[in-house]
């Protein structure tokens, strides 16, 4: 497996060795192929973090030896030596997966400073604060990532909190005001601090350090966090991290030196303009981890237009060269540019559809590259709400617009109350509001409907992720004094508490008092232009829309679906003055009551049909019939037990609770999933059906009748066996041609099934015969495919995914393995005895991407879900056409 | 479709066209050509009876011209024609379908007379009364099959009652005693009771009486008990019957007349000796009807020892040229013996196997004919209860011994009450006490556990059902006076009423007050014998039990068994002492509680897998870790809800309750058959399979040491992806080394899975990379192929069967196009990447003929059912190897 070569120099490698070198990796060799100013160094490869799991978490034999080698190339590039008292290199050791993964893992700068060359850096550089700066971090870092997890108080925030206590006692609140007599005394007492906690010094053999670094990265590659943001971000867990060990250059090392992190294009919006933020005199991370709020990058110009200049020139050379946005991070040493890092630029969805549009107006990509690259998860974000024109708000601050999307929600103060109370949790709308975000808070800002932070730009690790997951963000709100428990606007002192209402514009950077009222997005240009590229693309493979009511009907085609792949008729059961018809009905005691109850709900389902065909204006309509067990309509069992029992006890009496206890006990199910429904219940009870079908052809007929198209397709659910399906069909058939004739026009409407059950799957060459079209129903065909209850398997799903028993949640993505080859199998089958069947999917997976590649690729002819996964469906169908399994995972 | 020829003369015809001539048919035209006694006739086809049923239940054109041209042929060969005033062809109308229905459709006799026939065969005769009372039987029977479905009051019973009060008002008692002119009279009433009823007169035109006597036969292809016993025999609706028409001949003309019925071996113990019954000057129907009780075949000798012997050659004729015991009816008509019928007889289970076991003896067969012969479900009544040895018991009466076994049970005196009690109904055992049984009454018989009747032979149509589906029966006890809500004993006076504790030993015809020890049958020689061939001709394909506990497994080593292919280990947690252990588990709030209580089950488990691998004594035991979900160890929610409810409303307070109450409510699942059991279970709670692990190795051990051998193959439930098993198997691996070592033994164990999860099948290829071997659990694969609750599939399945929605149910043999379709792909696939692994079936179909045949059919190893169907698994195994599907439908 593992490849012999497990060190390489930049100049060895280019970008396409994502795979073996991660993603920084790659661009770090590429970037210095291309000439740009890139410090020196080398490469660790992934394949060596995998090596080291496979090694029970150890260091593979030899490999400080091959990085040595290395080293020494370095080292004569720089013509300084690592720990060489008299002229010693520093180095940075950074981590680097093939995807990118901001923040997740473990970073330690300033490697090779110890008692010694500390000293002789002093003597070269002149600046002994600069240096025991240098220190410091070096302490703080290789620390917190390589000794924390073994000791306690070792954490970068322990450090942190030990800095501020020294600030404190020196009467300072800012880090430059500390002298460097008082950093040096800081670094005394983090030394002493250190050996306080482990009983052993702080390495001062650069060697152990460098040795520390690289295994503490390959550890940080299962870290929670990390763990956590692969889960979300689909990310395998086997592919392992490459350690980049490079030269460093410094951009705290006084005022002709900065540090800074940029975007070749604007990642909110897309607008062809760099955008970034720099920080004078300092250090990546202070950028980073949004303590200092920095500057924009246009200030650079201010301060030097030769360097903004050459600075424009490298974003323009490495947009040509890598034909997308990028994300770079840079430091200026001593007035010089270096260029840290590149990665494809993470961005909103608004500014990933604007900058593919852009770029194949620009003649950089052609419009199938621009429809590849876009993942199709980033649309939900073009569809963020945004506060209703026109409503009056009371903003109390300005901050970043760090996430763009309106957001409304009480304020809590900590990720895991966030956790607890928000998505995934209670449900609760919250906003998430911390003084500054970690990568720590990942989890809360998850679950929270918005972020709003006091620190941090506009590219913290916070306001990258938010963007990415698609929260909106208002960040670097120094308006605001945010505390642990509430935050005072500073100007006027008014007072927000944990569980009080606010609201965040993120797209505006606002921060508002109360809840908002909230509205759907406008489609923006580049969306549309975007979207009907995919639709060139994606051609006849096609989207429909999961819909019950007209008014979701019309969303859905204004978000492009091409018709309904799903109608629950019993949706419009549950819906209030009905659900008391539907009880009488199912509770009648003779056939007149229960057709008198029958004959009601004709009236409302004859409207509901009529209103959804006038709005499809012709497309087609898939319509099943009634699925869900009759109980669902009734009190629940558990409730009536507990009434009728406490109705005893007190010696009371109410008969009409008992009978209606009796009758829900007698109707109760083991496993109500695989009881009377569906078919079964078409079956055993056919009048109800026979009034559903009824009420679609009389609703259509009411169409044609004014001059409109109706295209019922009336699909039959649950059918296991083909008899079933003839069953039915043949007596709804009837009644269909009986309506036809009382009404005097002719409808275009046909029969079809659902295929949810595996037999129904099993035997589809036999039910083909009697059916126009399949539409597969993933969810319930996941269900029984597994044995596993989605209401009951949270349980044991949860632990499965988190121990990787399944590689992810087969409600999610289709479980191609097992559910898609018996897909497959119907497929086969059913083509075989009916060629020109018609087939769709309507389950939840007809909206996510890899499952839309993966009905493209079985040869289904349309995916349905609903509203606002439509756009979602239709880029992810133009990419299944370019044979783009998923964006790029 | 339709074969040209729809009418045969029994001239034309051979045994071999069972499907087109229907069994009767095809036996008529076999005894007509090996030179047997039999008046000639002709057959319509089966065919005509679908083309009768796809013609909308009209008859065919030209049909009735075909039937004439037959029609004079018998009038040439008999020298009498059909009509004719002064020389009459009478005849008969039989129904005859591929499989003996015994019984259950219409017959029509005499047919032919009418108001001038009628007197012309009085002339010839010489015997008035005779020829009325074939009149009346005539009217009766054609009214009772082709008029009692459109008019009221002419069936059968209707014009029973007319002859009964007749007999009243006479002052007799006895049929023989009613002169001939009273029996014209009785002619009279009938043809004006059916004027009355239908408006017009009997049918005088002889050609007519034809045409509605077999559109008659036509019709009652699906009456209800027709229907109904179709369903129980597995016979198909589609194959339709032939009807047979036939010289009359007449064994009522007088003393020197006759009729009976005989086996060529005796149908209840195999006994190689002529078996029946007859009764002088009667009619078939008499002796079937069992109204009259017949006199014993041997009788016959002393009335003629000329005709006696030449029934008995023709008995001997018919059994070597059919090889196989028949049925036979005859009729005596002046001393002349006619052989109207021959079938393969119906016989109980021991006398199937000793016959088949004799005719290999006698040269007749071979071993594999007499294997292939035997349905392997009637081994079952060799096993039925016998009323334990020495026990005493107070027998009231003695009858027949028309049925073997022992039942005991409550008197319950209406079919239709003893169907709602008895099996599929309450449950309750019950004895249906009838004055006699007719078809009528099949529903009513088939739920109880034996049948005791007043009236009727050992050959009643009653005795024949009762044998053929192994009811414990005592017929024609004319000891007792059976009424309608109670029996008396003639002898003592002593009344038994509805309700009250009977018994019967069927095996000795004794009928028994109150309830009686019953107890295993032992297992006779032909028995051992026959099981023995079987075992030799199924050669590998193997049959072991389900068994939980030592004495099961004994049990089921004495039937035949090879191991165990199932042990379910959860049953041994039900048991009384171990429950609240169980319980306590399961609800402890720590590990070191439930760790305790794990302790106390380990005691418990270890123990009973030392018994059950002392009792295999190195056969294999396939153990199934825990299944089920664990709240079915808990008290039921439902009842919790109401305790609790009651004790609030009552203002009482058991916080011990509530909180039970709680933790319920948190494991309650909506489907529990996809929650968290099976493997699922072993993930999330490793600690339970890990002590059944140990306590299986440890019980292993202990026998071992003692120098026995044990073979455990642990088997994890549920497994729907390969990762399930991998994950469980590593770690109950360690587990099992773990002992192995503290041991200091080796044990022969294995691991593999359940197949029974559709997912499971459709990845067999990479689960069978961990697994030593496969059990299919159809029981569950069947479910959730189907989609189909077990628990709750009542409501639809029934149903469905009914209404042929499907062809049976799918929990009792095997649905080979849907679930046997996964099974196939799951051997293909799991062969493919582990070619030894060893494959069989634990579901219930394990022990069901048609699906053991599909297993091995297949290339399963082994099945595996309950300890009484081993013996049918056994046959049903052989049978397979014989290249046999089932018996022979």
């Amino acid at each position: 497996m593992a490849t012999q070569k497990r060190v390489w120099l930049f100049r060895d490698g280019d970008k396409s060795m994502r795979d073996l070198l991660g993603g920084k990796g790659a661009n770090l060799a590429e970037m210095t192929n291309i000439g740009l100013p890139v410090p020196p160094g080398f490469t660790v490869t992934t394949e060596v973090c995998n090596e080291y799991y496979a090694n029970g978490a150890k260091m593979p034999e030899g490999l400080m030896e091959e990085a040595k080698a290395a080293l020494a190339d370095v080292e004569a590039a720089q013509g300084k030596k690592l720990g060489d008292p008299n002229n010693p290199l520093l180095l940075s050791v950074r981590s680097g997966a093939k995807f990118s993964m901001p923040g997740m893992m473990d970073t330690v700068l300033n490697l090779g400073l110890n008692a010694e060359t500390v000293e002789s850096m002093v003597k070269a550089t002149g600046n002994p604060r600069f240096v025991y700066d240098s220190y410091r971090r070096l302490i703080m870092m290789l620390a917190d990532v390589a000794y924390s997890a073994d000791y306690d108080h070792l954490s970068k925030h322990d450090f942190e909190h030990m800095f501020r206590d020294y600030k404190s006692s020196l009467g300072v609140t800012d880090d430059l005001e500390v002298s460097a007599d008082s950093m040096k005394q800081l670094c005394d007492d983090y030394l002493v601090h250190f050996k306080k906690q482990t009983g052993k010094d702080f390495p001062q053999d650069v060697f152990v350090q460098l040795q520390d670094a690289i295994e503490a990265v390959f550890r940080s590659w299962n870290n929670e966090r990390a763990f956590i943001y692969r889960r979300k971000e689909k990310i395998s867990d086997d592919i392992g991290t490459a350690v980049n060990i490079q030269a460093m250059v410094f951009g705290n090392m006084g005022d002709d030196c900065g540090t800074g992190v940029a975007f070749t294009r604007n990642p909110s919006t897309g607008e062809n303009k760099v955008f970034g933020e720099y920080l004078i005199n300092a250090q990546g991370e202070d950028v980073v981890a949004g303590v200092r709020t920095p500057q924009p990058i246009e200030e650079l110009n201010t301060y030097s237009a030769s360097l903004f200049n050459e600075f424009v020139a490298a974003c323009a050379t490495l947009e040509d060269h890598y034909k997308d946005m990028q994300d770079i991070e840079f430091t200026i040493e001593k007035d010089k540019l270096y260029i840290l890092q590149c990665r494809s630029g993470k961005r909103t969805g608004p500014a990933a559809v604007k900058i593919a549009v852009d770029n194949v107006n620009e003649g950089r990509i052609t419009k199938e590259e621009a429809i590849a690259r876009v993942d199709p998860n980033l649309l939900t974000q073009c569809l963020l709400p945004v506060i209703s024109a026109g409503a009056k708000y009371d903003t109390i601050a300005k901050g970043l617009p760090a996430g763009p999307g309106a957001a409304t929600g009480i304020a809590v103060f900590d990720a895991n109350r966030a956790a607890e109370l928000g998505k995934g949790g209670k449900g609760e709308k919250v906003i998430l509001v911390r003084a500054d975000t970690s990568p720590d808070d990942l989890k809360g800002m998850l679950a929270a409907q918005g972020v709003l932070t006091e620190r941090g730009g506009m590219t913290s690790h916070a306001a990258l992720v938010a963007r990415g997951f698609g929260i909106p963000t208002v960040a670097g709100c120094s308006e605001l004094s945010i505390g642990a428990n509430s935050f005072t606007v500073r100007a006027t002192g008014q007072v927000i508490k944990e569980g009080d209402n606010i609201s965040l514009n993120g797209t505006l950077g606002e921060v508002i008092v109360g809840e908002v009222p909230v509205e759907e997005a406008a489609l923006s240009g580049e969306f549309g232009i975007f979207l009907s590229w995919a639709d060139e693309i994606r051609g006849k493979f096609g989207v429909r829309t999961n819909a019950d009511t007209p008014k979701d009907t019309a969303l859905a085609i204004k978000l492009g679906a091409e018709g309904i792949g799903l109608c629950r008729t019993e949706h419009m059961f549950f819906e209030g003055e009905r659900r008391p018809v539907v009880q009488r009905m199912i509770l009648a005691e003779n056939d007149a009551d229960r057709k008198a109850a029958l004959d009601e709900l004709l009236v409302f389902q004859r409207e509901d049909f009529r209103g959804i065909f006038e709005v499809l204006e012709g497309r087609p309509a898939t319509i099943r019939l009634i699925d869900p067990p009759l109980h669902e309509f009734l009190p629940s069992l558990d409730g009536l037990i507990a009434e009728v029992a406490t109705l005893k006890a007190l010696g009371k009496s109410d008969p009409a609770k008992e009978h209606l206890l009796h009758e829900v006990e007698g109707m109760h199910e083991i496993n109500p999933m695989m009881g009377m429904r569906g078919v079964r219940l078409s079956i055993v009870f056919p009048q109800i059906v026979e009034m559903q079908t009824r009420a679609i052809l009389e609703g259509a007929a009411l169409v044609v009748k004014a001059g409109g198209k109706a295209v019922p397709e009336i699909m039959i659910p649950l059918v296991g066996h083909v008899n079933e399906l003839k069953f039915v069909r043949e007596r709804l058939e009837a009644t269909a041609k009986a309506v036809e004739s009382e009404q005097g026009v002719s409808v275009d409407y046909s029969f079809g099934t659902m295929i949810e059950v595996p037999r129904g799957a099993l035997t589809a060459d036999e039910i083909a015969k009697e059916a126009s079209f399949f539409s597969f129903g993933t969810n319930d065909l996941t269900q029984m495919t597994f044995g596993f209850s989605r209401d009951d398997s949270d349980k044991f799903l949860k632990p499965y995914v988190e121990q990787k028993i399944l590689p992810g949640d087969p409600f999610e993505s289709i479980d191609q393995t097992g559910v898609g080859q018996l897909m497959e199998i119907a497929v086969a089958k059913g083509k075989s005895t009916n060629p020109n069947i018609k087939l769709g999917i309507c389950g939840e997976h007809g909206g996510e991407p890899r499952s839309v590649a993966f009905c493209h690729k079985i040869g289904l002819n349309y995916v349905s879900c609903s509203p606002y996964r439509v756009p979602i469906a239709r880029l992810a169908a133009a990419q299944a056409a370019l044979g783009k399994g998923v964006s790029d995972k």
